[in-house]
C-alpha cells in the first residue's frame, strides 16, 4: 500500500476513539482531506484547547474551563444530584425540570477492583451539606451503584439529609416482554397506586 | 446544559465527520479527554499534517505526500487500472496480486451532474499510454462508471490498447437469493465454462 505518513497517524489516532475500527478511520481521514484548511486547524485546536482547558469543577467534580463550573457558579438549589461521572450531569440535565446541583463521584464503590469509599469523592460530598435538603443518589442501578448508593446513604442519614435514588422500573415506551426479569420484579414491588 | 466551549467546538467538528452524531461526538469528546497530552497533541498535528501534506500525485493523482506517490515511484508495470477517487487504490491494492498502475479520474462522466470527459482527468490518462498493454477499468458498476468506462474504452480501442472492465456478477461468499435481478441477469449473461 502507498505509505502515507501523516495520514496513518491520523487514522492510527481516530482508531483510539471508542468504536471506531480502521475503514470508519480511513473515512474519517478522508473526510479531513476534504474540509477546508481553516476548518481542520480549528478542529486541531479545539483538540488541545479540549485537552488543555477541561478540568474538573473544584465544587463538584464537572468539567469545567474555570475552577468553579458554570452550574456551581449561577445554580441555586438545595438538592443536590449524586452521580458517577461528568458525564451523567448531562443526561440529567437534559431531563424536564433538571434545576439540581451535581456531586460527581468519579467512580463507585468497588470491591472487585479494589476502589474503596475513599477512593471517590465522597468526603468532599460530606463537605457541602450545608443548606442542603435533600441528596438524589443517581448512580447506575448494577451492583457498584448501588453499593455506592447504600453507603452513602447511611453516612447522610445521621445528618439529617433526606437521601433518595432514582427509580428503577420498567422503561417508558418499551414493551413489557422485553422487560429482563430482575427489573420487572422490581418494577411489581414498587408499583404505585394510579 | 453546562457550556464548556472547546469542547463543544471538538464535538461540533467530530460531528462533521461521516455518520457522526451529536451522541457520538460527544462519546469522541470525552475520550480526547481521557487520552494523554502528548497523544492528543500528536493526533492535533497529525490533522494539520494530513491536510497540508497530503496532495495528488503528479502521475496518477493518487494521495501521496511528494510530487509523485509511491506506486508510481517504485512500480513498474504495463498495465494501468483506472480509478474513480484515490481511495478505490487502497481497495484493489488490499486485492490478491494487484501489481497495478493506477490512473485517477477524480469523477465520473455525469450528464445529470453536467459533469463531461473534459472535467475528470481523462486527457492525463491519453498522456500516459506509452509502453501500456493493458488499461483495467475499475470504474463502479453504476450508470456513470458505466458511461464513463465506455467512453474511455472508444477512445482508447483506436491506440492499440487492450482494455478491460472489472468483471460483475454475483459476489463471492453471497447467497443468491439475496442477489438483485440485474447482477443475477449479468451473471447468467457472462456465465462461463468451468
Amino acid at each position: 500500500m502507498n505509505t502515507i505518513d501523516s495520514m496513518e497517524r491520523l487514522i492510527y489516532y481516530f482508531c483510539k476513539l471508542p468504536g471506531v475500527g480502521r475503514k470508519t478511520a480511513e473515512r474519517y481521514a478522508y473526510k479531513v482531506l476534504d474540509m477546508a484548511e481553516s476548518d481542520v486547524e480549528d478542529f486541531a485546536s479545539s483538540l488541545i484547547d479540549t485537552k488543555h482547558n477541561v478540568k474538573y469543577c473544584t465544587k463538584c467534580g464537572n468539567f469545567t474551563e474555570h475552577d468553579v463550573c458554570d452550574i456551581c457558579k449561577s445554580r441555586q438549589s438545595d438538592v443536590i444530584c449524586v452521580v458517577k461521572e461528568p458525564k451523567d450531569i448531562v443526561a440529567i440535565e437534559k431531563s424536564k425540570n433538571a434545576n439540581y446541583l451535581y456531586h460527581v463521584l468519579h467512580g463507585t464503590i468497588s470491591p472487585m477492583e479494589n476502589r474503596g469509599p475513599n477512593d471517590i469523592h465522597i468526603k468532599e460530598l460530606l463537605g457541602r451539606l450545608d443548606g442542603i435538603k435533600e441528596v438524589i443518589i443517581a448512580t447506575n442501578p448494577d451492583v457498584e451503584g448501588e453499593v455506592t448508593a447504600n453507603y452513602i446513604a447511611k453516612l447522610l442519614k445521621p445528618l439529617g439529609v433526606k437521601v433518595t435514588r432514582l427509580a428503577t422500573g420498567i422503561q417508558m415506551g418499551s414493551d413489557l416482554q422485553y422487560a429482563d426479569e430482575v427489573t420487572l420484579s422490581k418494577a411489581l414491588e414498587d408499583r404505585k397506586e394510579i
